[in-house]
C-alpha cells in the first residue's frame, strides 16, 4: 500500500490507508485514545482502541517516527472531518521527547531557547507554517518578475572590496588576501541591466550589524530586482506594486495552512499604493509631533515610520505607503538626484504596517555622473573599476529595489522579532545551530 | 508610442514601432547601411538610408544606448524576416567602444581578459544566452520539486564550525569570533527533513578550493534537495531523473535563443538512467584500462569517469550514468552504509557526458549511528550538536543530492571551462569584478 499525506486523507474516506510521520501527541481519554500523527504537511487523528497498543503509545516519547495503517473514516467531529480507525502502528525511528511540547498552540519557552533547539522547534506547526509563507513569498516574487521578462541572476557573495558603504561588512581570508561578504547584489544587478535590462535575484546578503534589535539580522534573504529604460523611480514602484500583489496571491495559494494561523493577516495591495514625498512627510510629522527631531533630519525615525503607517491607513485605507525623495545625504552614491531639487533623490522606501520593508530608487547611469558622485563623497573609484566599466560602455536609465524576505514574513505574521520567521537566524550573539 | 522588444517585432509588421537598446553593430555598405540594435532579448535590424544619419552612426562607438522609431517591415531576407525602415535614431546614453567586438560569433580575447571585462563581455549574445540557460535550469529544478511537494528553504551561509570535512573552508571574522562559509546546505537540509520531509534550496556554496582547474570554482550555485521516508538512495535517483527531465524542458521553453547556439546540445533524459555499482565499474575499468590505479582505489579518476561515460553512451545509449555504492572511505560520515556490505555505501554520483554532475545518497537517520560514525572517524561531536539534535528527536530514513548549476550549464554548452558559464567567477586567482 502506498503511503499518503495526512492532507490527502479526506479524499480516501472509506479506504485502507498508510500514513507516516511523527508522534505529535498521544491523548489518552477514558473511552478512547487519539494518536495525533504529524507528517510534512499536516496532522492526522488516529483512533486507538487496542489496550496493548494504548499501553505502548502511552510511554512512547513524542517525535517518535511511526508508520500507521488503518481505515480512513469520515467523522463529522474529527479535525478535518476524517480520522483513521483500526490502526496498526509500527515504529520507524525512536526519539527522545523534545525539550518543549510541540502540540501546544505556541512553544512555551523563551525565544533564545527556541532558537537553540531550532531543529525541533521548527517542527511546531506554527513555526513551520511561517517557513511555507517564506517559500511561497519567494516564489510569488520570482513568478511576478519572470512574467514581466526579468531574468534570474546569481551574483557573487564573496567580493573584493568593502564597497557601497564600507561599514558593517564581514571580512574573510581569501587564499591569503582580504575579501568581504556582499552586503547586497546592488552593483552586480546594475551591471546586469546592461545585459538583460531586467534582472532579479533572491539570495543571501550579509551585514555585520552590531546592533541587537528585533529587526536586524547579520544574514538574511534579499529579494532584489533592477530594470532598465525606466522613466524614473516611479516605474520601479509600479513594478514593485504588481510584485507584492503576486506575493500575496502566492501565499494564499501555496501556504493555505499558514493563512489560517492566528495573527497572520494578509494585506490588500491597492491598485496604486499611496505615495508621499519626504519633504511633505516631514511637514506632516512636524505639524503632528513637533519640529524637534524632524525638521532638518535627513531620514525618518522608526516612530515617524509608524506614524506615517497609521496616517496612510487612516487617510488612504492602505497598509502600504511609499515615501519618495529621500535626501541625498542619506542615500548611496549611485542614487539619481531629483530633477531640479538635487538635495532630494529619485528614491523611495516602502513602509508596510509602519515599518520600512523595501528600499529602492533610480540610479545614476552616466559614467561621468559616477565619477563626480564618488569624488563628491571623497570615495576612491579604484575598487569600483569593474562596476564603473558597465557605465563607461553605455547604460540606460534604470532603477530597482530590495525587499527583506524575513521582515516581510514577520510583518505578515504579526511577530515583532524577525528571528521568529528566520530558519536559523544569525545575529551579533548567535551563530548556531 | 510604447517601446517594444526586438523579439516582438515580427508581430508588429506594418506598424510604427519604438525600440531601445545598444548599438551592437553598424554595417555601412555601398547601397544601404544597417544599424543592428541589441536589446535585453535579441537583435533588430534597422535600415539607415539618410546620409546625415549614416555619417553620425558611422562614428558612434559600439554600445551607445539608442532609441529608434520607424516602420516594421516584413522582408524575407532580413534576420527573423523583419526590419525597421525610415528610422529616426536618438541617443540615450553615450559609450566608449568596448575592449573587444561583441558582434562577432565569439569574443576574440583570452578568457582572463573576457572575465576582467565581465560587465561588457556578458552582453555578448552567446555569453548571455548561457545565463538564460542557467536561469531556466534553476527554475525547472524548482518547478519539478515544488510539483512533488518539496518546500524551498533558505539556510544560513555563515556557520559556526568548519563542519563536514574541515578542509577547504573559508574563515571569517564574526564579531570577533571565528566563523566559516558553508560548503553546502547538507546539515541544514537534513534537519529540515524533520520539518517538511521534502526540501530544496538553490543557493551559493563556498569551497576554498586551492586547485586552479577548469572545473572548480570557490563559489558556485548548488541545487540541493533532500527527502524523507525513502526506501534507499534509489528513490533519490528516481526523483533526480524526473528533475533533470524538467530542467531540460525548462531550457527548451524559457531559453529558446540559447537552444539555437552552436555547440549547445540538450540531452535526452532516459525514462530510467542506467546505473552501475562502483565495484562493477571497477571491474570494467580494470579489464579495459588495466588494474593499475583502479583496483583498491576508493574513488574514480576523471579519466575513469570519461571512460564510463563513453561506455554508457555505447552500451545504453545514455549520456547519463549513475555510479552507485561508492566506498565508505571516500564518503562523508553521514552516508548510510550498503546493507550487508558496509565497505560500500548507499550513495551515488551521476555522470553526465563523462563528468561528475551530481553527488547524493541515503543518509544515516539514527542518533546512535551518528555518534558511532563520528567516533569511528575520530571526529568531535560537539560542533555538530545542533545538527545531531534532529536525530535525537526522531528522523525518518532520508536521502538527497546536490547538483552544481554552473557545471551543468557548461556541459550543456559544450564548454570545457566552467568559468565560461559563470556570471562573475571566483577562484584561487580571481576575486573581481
Amino acid at each position: 500500500m502506498a503511503r499518503i499525506w495526512s492532507t490527502e486523507l479526506p479524499a480516501h474516506a472509506g479506504e485502507s490507508v498508510q500514513l507516516s510521520g511523527w508522534l505529535h501527541r498521544f491523548r489518552q481519554l477514558s473511552l478512547v485514545s487519539f494518536l495525533i500523527l504529524r507528517d510534512g504537511r499536516g496532522l492526522a487523528q488516529v483512533v486507538i482502541e487496542d489496550a496493548a497498543l494504548i499501553e505502548k503509545l502511552a510511554v512512547l516519547p513524542a517525535e517518535s517516527v511511526l508508520r500507521v495503517e488503518g481505515e480512513a473514516v469520515a467523522v463529522l467531529q474529527a479535525p478535518g472531518g476524517i480520522e483513521v480507525r483500526g490502526a496498526r502502528v509500527e515504529g520507524v525511528s525512536e526519539a527522545e521527547a523534545p525539550p518543549f511540547d510541540l502540540h501546544r498552540p505556541t512553544i512555551k519557552a523563551l525565544l533564545p531557547t527556541v532558537l537553540d533547539h531550532a531543529a525541533v522547534a521548527l517542527r511546531h506547526p506554527r513555526r513551520r507554517a511561517l517557513q511555507r509563507v517564506m517559500a511561497a513569498s519567494a516564489e510569488g516574487y520570482r513568478a511576478a518578475l519572470r512574467a514581466q521578462g526579468f531574468v534570474e541572476v546569481f551574483t557573487p557573495k564573496i567580493v573584493g572590496s568593502a564597497t557601497e558603504s564600507g561599514a558593517n561588512v564581514f571580512a574573510l581570508d581569501y587564499f591569503g588576501r582580504p575579501a568581504y561578504l556582499a552586503q547586497s547584489p546592488q552593483l552586480y544587478k546594475q551591471m546586469m541591466v546592461g545585459v538583460f535590462e531586467r534582472v532579479f535575484e533572491a539570495g543571501p546578503v550579509f551585514r555585520a550589524e552590531p546592533s541587537d534589535t528585533p529587526r536586524h539580522l547579520s544574514e538574511y534573504v534579499s529579494l532584489d530586482f533592477e530594470m532598465g529604460f525606466v522613466r524614473d523611480h516611479t516605474e520601479v514602484m509600479d513594478t514593485l506594486t504588481e510584485v507584492l500583489r503576486e506575493m500575496v496571491r502566492a501565499v494564499q495559494a501555496q501556504a493555505a495552512d499558514a493563512v489560517e494561523l492566528p495573527r497572520l493577516e494578509l494585506p490588500e495591495v491597492p491598485a496604486v499604493i499611496p505615495s508621499i514625498h519626504f519633504s511633505e512627510a516631514q511637514r506632516l510629522l512636524a505639524a503632528e509631533l513637533g519640529e524637534d527631531g524632524v525638521v532638518g533630519e535627513p531620514d525618518l525615525a522608526p516612530a515617524h515610520e509608524r506614524w506615517l503607517g497609521e496616517w496612510a491607513r487612516r487617510e488612504h485605507g492602505s497598509e502600504f505607503l511609499f515615501v519618495t525623495g529621500y535626501p541625498s545625504a542619506k542615500r548611496p552614491f549611485y542614487t539619481a538626484p531629483e530633477p531640479g531639487r538635487p538635495e532630494y533623490t529619485n528614491s523611495f522606501d516602502l513602509l508596510f504596517r509602519g515599518l520600512e520593508l523595501v528600499t529602492g530608487g533610480q540610479r545614476l547611469h552616466r559614467h561621468r555622473d559616477y565619477v563626480a558622485a564618488l569624488e563628491a563623497r571623497g570615495m576612491d573609484p579604484e575598487p569600483f573599476e569593474g562596476y564603473l566599466e558597465a557605465f563607461k560602455h553605455g547604460m540606460p536609465p534604470h532603477g530597482g529595489c530590495a525587499l527583506g524576505l524575513e521582515r516581510w514574513v514577520a510583518r505578515l505574521a504579526g511577530v515583532a522579532n524577525v528571528r521568529e520567521t528566520t530558519l536559523f537566524p544569525r545575529d551579533v550573539q548567535r551563530l548556531t545551530p
